[in-house]
C-alpha cells in the first residue's frame, strides 16, 4: 500500500475517534446529568490521548515524508489533503508532550475558576490561575513559532484560522476602526429619529418555538435525518457532518433570540452537512477554518434572516405559531425586521448587534497580542478592558463580570481565536454579495421563502470545497477578489443608513 | 511501579473506553438522527479495535504473569481484581483476530437482515444469513473452549454470566419444567373463575407518564443527578455508574407497560449506580453477571413492583396522575394488582408474564445447545420452534415471526445469553425472600412507599460486591444458601394460588 493511502488510513481511525468525542462532548453540554461530568473528563482525556498517541507516532512522520516525495501520483483533493495532514502534523508534534498535559490541567482548572469568578466578580481569584496559564500558551506559543515559521501570536491564530496573520488583520481592523466610530454615530442618530419598533408580547410557549424553530430549520436545508435541535446553556452547533446537532436556549418571554440563535446555528451546521462525502473522514474534508464556518452562520443569521426579505417570508410563520391576532402590529414583517436590527452599543460581546461586535473584537484581539508578546500580565487585564472599551465603545464597565471576564475563550486557553468572528462577518458580507450578484433575483427566492438556489450556491463555492484551497483562494475563487472590507462596509451602510 | 498497579492503569484506560462506547451506544439507541448510523458504526468499531489492541498487546500478559506470582502482595479487592482481568484476557485472546472481524461482520450484516426478514415473515432470508454466523459462533466457542476449559456451550455462556454451567443449569430447568406446566394449569384455572379486572381508560398523555415514571424512579433510589429517563423502541439501561441512563417507551393508551418497564429498568440502574466507586473503573467492580443484572430488574419489577404492598403506595399517584376521578375504580390498588398479575401463555418471550417466561427461555436454552452441538443447523429452527412451543405451553406459532424470528439475539451473534434471565428471575426470587426475612417489617415499608431500607440491603449483599465473589459465592453469602428454585416457586405459589 503506499505510503499516502497508509496516511489515509491512519486518518480515517483519527476521525473516527474524533467524531467519537464530538457526540460526547455534544452531549456533555446538551444533556448530561451533572453527575457524570468527571467520568466524561475521563473518557474525553483518554480520547485526546490516543489520538496524540497516532499523531506523534514516528512511522507516521515517514509516511508524510514518503508520501510528500512522491506527490506527483496524487491528484489535486489529495495533494491538499496530504499537505492539511503536515499542516496537522506540525501542530501535533509542535509541543512536548508535558507541555500539552501542563497546558490541558491549567486551562481545565483555570476554566472551573472562571466560572465562580465571573459569577462572582472575583477578578484575583481569576487572575491566579490565569497567569499561569497565560505563562504556558506563551510557551505554546513560542513552540508553535518555531514549528511553524510564524510569528508567535500569527502560530495561534493558525491553530483556528490557517493563513491569516497579523499583517493582514491588523490593515482589516485598522480600516473597521476608522469607518465604524462615525457610522455607528450616524446609525444611532437615524435610529433615535424613529418611534422604536414594537416588541411581540408573550409568553411565547416553549413547545411552540421549538416548532417554528423546526420548521425554518427544515425551510433553510437542514436535514432532519442527519441532524437535531436540541437546548443547552449556550447555543452551538456540535456533533459531526452525518449527525450534525444545533441547541439553543428558549426564554418564554421573547421568542426572537433562540430563534435567532437558531438560524445562526443552522448557518454553521448546513456547511458541515454540505462538506464533500468521499472526504469527509479525511482532514481536507474538513471545514477550511474558523472564520469560514463563521462566515456561514453569520450569513444565514445575519445577511439573510434579519434581511427584510426574509422577513416578508417569515413574519407571517411567526404569527402563526403564536396565534397572534392578523390586528398585532407587532407581527408586521416591517416592524419584526426593524427590531431585527436594534444597534446599542453594550457591554458584552455575545448580545451585540454586527454594528458593534467589531468593537468587541479589536479590543481583544489587541489585549491578546499585548498577553502573547508579554507587554500585559493577567493583572493588568481589568484596567486594559476598561480603556479599550471606553476607546471603542466610549462604555465603562463597571464590573469585571461585564468586563474582561465574560468570555470563556481566556480562561480556556483559547488565544488566536477572536480575530476569526470579525474575520468572518466580513467574508460573510462579501460572498452574499456576490451571491446577490450572481444568483440575481435571490431576493424574490428568499421573500418566498426559497433557499435552495443560495444553498446550492453555497455549496460550489465553500461548503462542497472544504479545504481544498487556502482560506484566500477560497475567497477569491467565490467572490472573484481577495478579502476586503467595502462589502461588509457596504453592506452595513445599506441597511442602516438608506 | 508494580505490574499490579501498571494492570490496574491499562484497565482504567479500557474502562474510559468502555464508558465512551457506552454512551455512544445509548446515544443510537435513544436519540441518533437515522442518516448518523453509518459514521457511528465506524465510531464504535474503531473503539472496539483500540480496545482489543490494549487487550492483545503481549506486554499485558506479561504484566499478568508476573502481578499474578506476587498476589501475596495484593489485598482481596486486588487479588479479585487480578482474577477478574485474566478472565477477561482469556476470552480476549482466545479468538484469533481474523475470527473476531468475520464475526462482527456476519453479525452486523444478520441483525440488517434479520430486521427485514421479521417484518416480512421470511425465515429463508434470515436462514441464509444466519447459517454462516452459526458456523462462526461454534467455531467461536470452539476456541474459547479450549482456551477456558469449558466445554463448547458452556464456554459461551462464561462470556455472559461465568460460573454457570450447563450441567446446573439443566438441574434448575428440569425441576421448572416438572413444576410449572400444572402450576400454570391450577393459575389459569383460579384465575378463570373470578372477574378479570378492570383496565382503566386512556388516553393517558405521555407527559403525565413522563412525569410519574420519575415520580416512582425517584422515590425508589434513582438519582436523576446521575442518571436520565428517555425514550426508546426497545426499553433498555445503558451509559456508565456514574451517567445511568434508562430508556421505556409509551403507549397513550395504556400506561402499565411503559410504567412497568421504567420500574424494570430501574432495577438494573440501581445495581450500576451502587457498585463500588473506588473500582469503578476496573474489572472487579463491574456488575458481577448477566443473571445478577437481571435480578436486580426483577427484583425490583416482579417481586417488589407487582407486589400488592407496591400498589397500596402506588395506585393513588396513578390515579393522581391521570386525574382519574375516585369513583373510578379501575385506579383501585387491589384491581391494579390483579391487572399486573394477569398470566397468559403467549407467542412472545417480551411480552410474556413470570409465571409463562421460563417457558421460552427453557425452549431458546434447548435449540442453542444443540445448535452449538451441531445437531440443529439454521434450516431445522421453524420446526424445532413450533414442536419446543407444543411441548412447553401448548402453543402453535402460526408465523417465524412469532416464533424464532422474534428474538434479536441470535441474530446479533449472542448465543449463550437466553439462560440469565431466568437465573435472574430465581436469584431475585432468592434475594427478595431473604431480605424479606432479614428486614423484618419490609411489607409496611413497601406499602409506604419506602425503599431506602430495601435499597441498604442490596447495597450490602449485592451492588456493593460487585464481582469481588463468584457468582455462587456472593448469592450464598447474601442468602445463606446456594442458588435454588425453591424461593420462586414459593414466590409463585404464595403470589398467584394462596
Amino acid at each position: 500500500m503506499s505510503a499516502y493511502r497508509q496516511l489515509e488510513e491512519r486518518f480515517d481511525r483519527l476521525a473516527h475517534l474524533s467524531g467519537a468525542a464530538a457526540v460526547l462532548q455534544w452531549d456533555w453540554a446538551a444533556i448530561m446529568p451533572t453527575g457524570g461530568a468527571a467520568a466524561r473528563a475521563r473518557q474525553l482525556a483518554e480520547l485526546d490521548l490516543i489520538r496524540h498517541e497516532i499523531m506523534t507516532d514516528a512511522q507516521l512522520e515517514d509516511l508524510l515524508g514518503e508520501a510528500e516525495s512522491a506527490r506527483d501520483a496524487l491528484d489535486p483533493w489529495q495533494n491538499a489533503n496530504l499537505g492539511e495532514m503536515r499542516h496537522r502534523w506540525t501542530h501535533a508534534n509542535a509541543l512536548p508532550a508535558d507541555l500539552v498535559a501542563a497546558l490541558s490541567a491549567a486551562a481545565s482548572n483555570c476554566e472551573l475558576v472562571w466560572r465562580d469568578a465571573r459569577a462572582s466578580d472575583d477578578f484575583a481569584a481569576f487572575e491566579k490561575s490565569f497567569q499561569p496559564l497565560l505563562e504556558l500558551v506563551r510557551e505554546k506559543a513560542a513552540a508553535k513559532s518555531s514549528a511553524l515559521g510564524l510569528s508567535n501570536y500569527d502560530a495561534l491564530i493558525d491553530g483556528y484560522d490557517p493563513g491569516f496573520t497579523c499583517v493582514a488583520i491588523d490593515v482589516i481592523f485598522a480600516d473597521l476602526a476608522e469607518f465604524l466610530p462615525a457610522f455607528l454615530a450616524k446609525v444611532l442618530e437615524k435610529q433615535g429619529a424613529s418611534p422604536a419598533p414594537l416588541r411581540p408580547e408573550g409568553p411565547f410557549p416553549l413547545e411552540a418555538q421549538r416548532e417554528l424553530s423546526r420548521t425554518l430549520m427544515a425551510r433553510l436545508g437542514f436535514d432532519f435525518e442527519h441532524g437535531r435541535l436540541d437546548e443547552s446553556h449556550h447555543p452551538f452547533c456540535g456533533g459531526i457532518s452525518e449527525d450534525v446537532r444545533i441547541t439553543t436556549r428558549y426564554d418564554e418571554a421573547d421568542f426572537t433570540s433562540a430563534l435567532m440563535a437558531v438560524l445562526h446555528e443552522t448557518g454553521h451546521a448546513l456547511y458541515e452537512r454540505g462538506l464533500p462525502g468521499d472526504w469527509r473522514t479525511q482532514p481536507v474534508g474538513e471545514a477550511r477554518s474558523m472564520s469560514l464556518h463563521e462566515s456561514q452562520s453569520l450569513l444565514m443569521e445575519m445577511q439573510v434572516c434579519r434581511g427584510g426579505e426574509f422577513f416578508r417570508f417569515a413574519a407571517p410563520l411567526m404569527r402563526a405559531a403564536f396565534g397572534a391576532a392578523e390586528a398585532d402590529t407587532a407581527f408586521a414583517p416591517d416592524n419584526l425586521h426593524r427590531l431585527a436590527l436594534r444597534v446599542e452599543p453594550g457591554f458584552i460581546r455575545v448580545d451585540a448587534d454586527e454594528v458593534t461586535y467589531p468593537a468587541h473584537i479589536m479590543l481583544r484581539y489587541r489585549l491578546e497580542k499585548a498577553m502573547i508578546a508579554g507587554d500585559l500580565q493577567a493583572a493588568d487585564l481589568p484596567g486594559a478592558w476598561r480603556e479599550g472599551m471606553e476607546e471603542f465603545l466610549d462604555l465603562t464597565p463597571a464590573t469585571d463580570t461585564e468586563g474582561c471576564l465574560q468570555d470563556i475563550h481566556w480562561a480556556a486557553g483559547e488565544i488566536g481565536y477572536f480575530p476569526s468572528y470579525t474575520l468572518g462577518a466580513l467574508i460573510a458580507a462579501q460572498l452574499f454579495a456576490s451571491a446577490r450578484t450572481q444568483l440575481g433575483n435571490i431576493g424574490d427566492a428568499l421573500a418566498g421563502g426559497e433557499f435552495a438556489g443560495l444553498l446550492v450556491w453555497l455549496g460550489e463555492a465553500v461548503h462542497g470545497q472544504a479545504s481544498r484551497y487556502p482560506s484566500a483562494e477560497l475567497i477569491e475563487r467565490a467572490t472573484g477578489r481577495p478579502l476586503a472590507t467595502d462589502a461588509f462596509k457596504a453592506h452595513l451602510e445599506a441597511r442602516y443608513l438608506a
